[in-house]
């Protein structure tokens, strides 16, 4: 644990917050969040895994949060929740707040003269802030950013360290930007012309809604000509590569290792599993879930469920299975031609 | 749009530096490049990709350049060219030009007093430049950037923001370095001795030819003994890995995410698709191109496309096919009975 | 070749230290290391891998590490090891000694106040250390490292250039860290509550033991409540994402590319190939091995080796045997029938 918990709440101050129905003792006082393996007295874990309701009658918690159908489960004080997740996340975020910016800038920091950095931000040590560049209120600007010339950052912003913002991209009110994320480097644009790659050079930018965290070493290319768009609320894991002039719905969320190509537009409220690809230009609806090492290599018509990863296999039997499909096609003929030979009507191949 | 675009061109200029046919007014002059959706007055579109070509028709932009195909397909001044997303290219680069250097180091840049920075170089804030290392002209090395002792820069680089190149490596000219990517780190040399992994000095550099661009967060790895080698004019992707004793031959052109395991030897002119995998030790010929999220195993002999995704279904059709795949071997072992069964011939299973 | 390399050693001195039967010359001096391809005079090299066998003949290296089974197939002095790549990897270790921390902290380092930093520790320019954070004996921190508060970092630690690490982790001794790597950041965890994504407080820690190597641009998260743990001897490659709470058990390494999702446990041992992925939750026994481009999607219950690879293939032959793999479970059905109809006893489908 790494900040420190000293404030408290009782259950009932909890639940006059977050809702939640108060089985036990209310007044009793929790300090800090806690598994329910590892928790100790003062502590609040939760239940939302089945898998782990074992762990209940081992704990040392001093309160747990339950879902409805495990309500029964334990004698500890309780609040039961209909989501039980949802709201242990609040309860973690009220006794874990974030870091605030402490107003000022470190006298190392290097700022143009012509950036405007609101009275009441932070910007910390090594910190690089380039000309026009706007950041709002409240926001803290990690040590060791470089963001360019002509940038706008929003209100309650934080940029973790070593971030860095290209010329001209827009970053909206209460974004999280994790070291090392690179947002606005020039999307993969290039013509081959008498044997040479041409630049096309990249003068879209990168616009960044409200609410959007990107994780660490994320990269989102700027646009060609327009703007690659991240809306509002969407969340993407470390490690993902957003190409130039996608756009990525509201409150979308993106697993870790994936990669979206070109012009690709993904809809609202799509969950795109880590290590996936979304190929260029295509389009995907709202509510559209991807899983895991999947590569969607064609516009989908209706939101649900895509998938398109290799089973894996103990080594042998993958050696044996992958060598027939590469006689897929032939074994479909063969069998056809039995099916033909033994004059039962052809069925649907579909 | 982020860079100030003040200059403007005739078509007639434009066609004497690049050719093309002119149809229409070829004293027309634009100023600014766009795309047909949402270009304004004095601004220059393109149509490359059939697909958009609907958009011709409501288009504001004051010119256009076209494929031959396309000559007639609208009424408005025009460039007429047989690669028209090439000849888009050099009007973009034309209007857009990269930021040059201006000349001096800023002073909280730390610089060995044994490197040497050519005087029309330009080396921004906080960046760090070690022993004997050497900066041609007018080179631009971005803000943060940390560059080891003894490396080469060569004339017309752009380094952006927070690019890291290790001791010894050697760049080209008119390279460009996006932020974020680490030239020369250790490969992954291990030897298992007794119990535990003994690490191997990676003594090799990272050599990079003229006329290359890294992508962001993308890692080149030095040599184990020998080098790393990306020849003239390769073009990489962001988050890509490119291990220790990789060659990859001139003008080839890699996209995001992709891996190349160590002394891999790829040619040249090839296209490499995004998240796709070359295994250790295997040789590409020339003009080679392997598909998205590919994985190549061993060496391939014959220039042509080669590809390894699986499919993507909808979820349930997926989980009935590749639960069948684990039975492939199986299926083939019985419609190789059934065939015996009926005593045809028994086909080729090639 | 980028570091001096003055001393030399014989062939005798380099046995004693490290085992192997010398054949010729015991007095021969080497200096350095080389391939056998590119060696000179003062150079020692060394044969592991057979089909480099030929190269052995036009050497010029002074002497070589051969395994026993070649040890006539060179008439060069030579040190005959049972395993020749091993002892390369420790007379490589002798000659090419790592770099050493001069002393001192460079004065453009910003260094809070209560941060302590070993006398024998060296701080690099424009490196950021933050509060009650420790540096101990002989560690190395690289320039453009930002190190945040309360981090414990051990005794012969390498920090490249810009690596961050987040507030409250735990770095053991002779750990070494690549550039880009960032330790620490936020686990990726979010709840959806009211058509909005509710960010779940990452308060757990990293833990890194001893002798652990991270390459460039990984990334681990900290835990969500308890901590990411990377045991001893554990081995990073490049671009890999370790999400929270997943703990690695000692001497696994892991190849460039990979992904590990929240929770998994790894066990000792393991050797996980390049561009691989782990689920979420999943446990894996000790030495196992998966190959690359693999998805392990549930628990591993023995050691061995696990595939999932998609079988490359000449475009052609790919689509027309992935678009059968649609028509797989359709094909199954179909072979069933034909086996029904002919009387056959009906043969295991598993």
């Amino acid at each position: 644990m790494t900040r420190s918990q000293q404030v408290s709440y009782s259950l009932r101050e909890i639940s006059e917050r977050f809702g939640g129905e108060i089985i036990g003792d209310p007044d009793i006082r929790v300090r800090e969040v806690a598994t329910l393996e590892n928790a100790g007295p003062g502590a609040i874990a939760f239940l939302a895994n089945p898998r782990y309701r074992e762990q209940l009658s081992g704990t040392r918690a001093t309160a747990v949060i339950l879902g409805v159908a495990m309500r029964d489960a334990t004698s500890l004080p309780r609040l039961v929740c209909v989501d039980p997740y949802a709201c242990f996340a609040h309860v973690s975020g009220l006794l874990n707040p974030a870091r605030q910016a402490q107003p000022g800038n470190h006298p190392s920091a290097v700022i143009h003269a012509s950036a405007v950095v609101a009275e009441d931000a932070e910007v910390e040590a090594l910190a690089v802030i380039g000309g026009n560049t706007k950041i709002g209120a409240r926001s803290l600007i990690g040590a060791g950013c470089v963001i360019g010339g002509n940038v706008s950052i929003g209100e309650d912003v934080r940029l973790y360290p070593n971030v860095t913002i290209y010329d001209g991209c827009v970053i909206g009110d209460r974004v999280i930007l994790h070291s090392g994320a690179v947002i606005g480097a020039d999307g993969f644009g290039i013509a081959m012309s008498e044997g040479r790659w041409l630049k096309v050079p990249q003068i879209g930018r990168v616009v960044i809604g409200d609410d959007v965290e990107v994780g660490a070493n994320t990269t989102i290319d700027r646009g060609a000509i327009d703007d690659t768009v991240i809306e509002e609320g969407v969340k993407l894991d470390n490690l993902i590569q957003i190409a130039h002039n996608v756009r990525i719905g509201a409150h979308t969320a993106i697993a870790a290792c994936a990669g979206v190509a070109g012009s690709a537009r993904i809809g609202r409220y799509c969950r795109i599993g880590g290590a996936s690809g979304i190929a260029g230009h295509v389009t995907i609806p709202d509510h559209v879930e991807i899983s895991t090492h999947t590569l969607i290599t064609k516009s989908i018509k209706q939101s649900g469920t895509y998938s398109g990863a290799y089973p894996f296999e103990a080594n042998r039997e993958w050696r044996r299975n992958a060598a027939q499909l590469r006689h897929l096609d032939d074994l479909a003929d063969r069998l056809r031609a039995l099916e033909q030979q033994l004059k039962q009507p052809k069925r649907s191949e579909s």
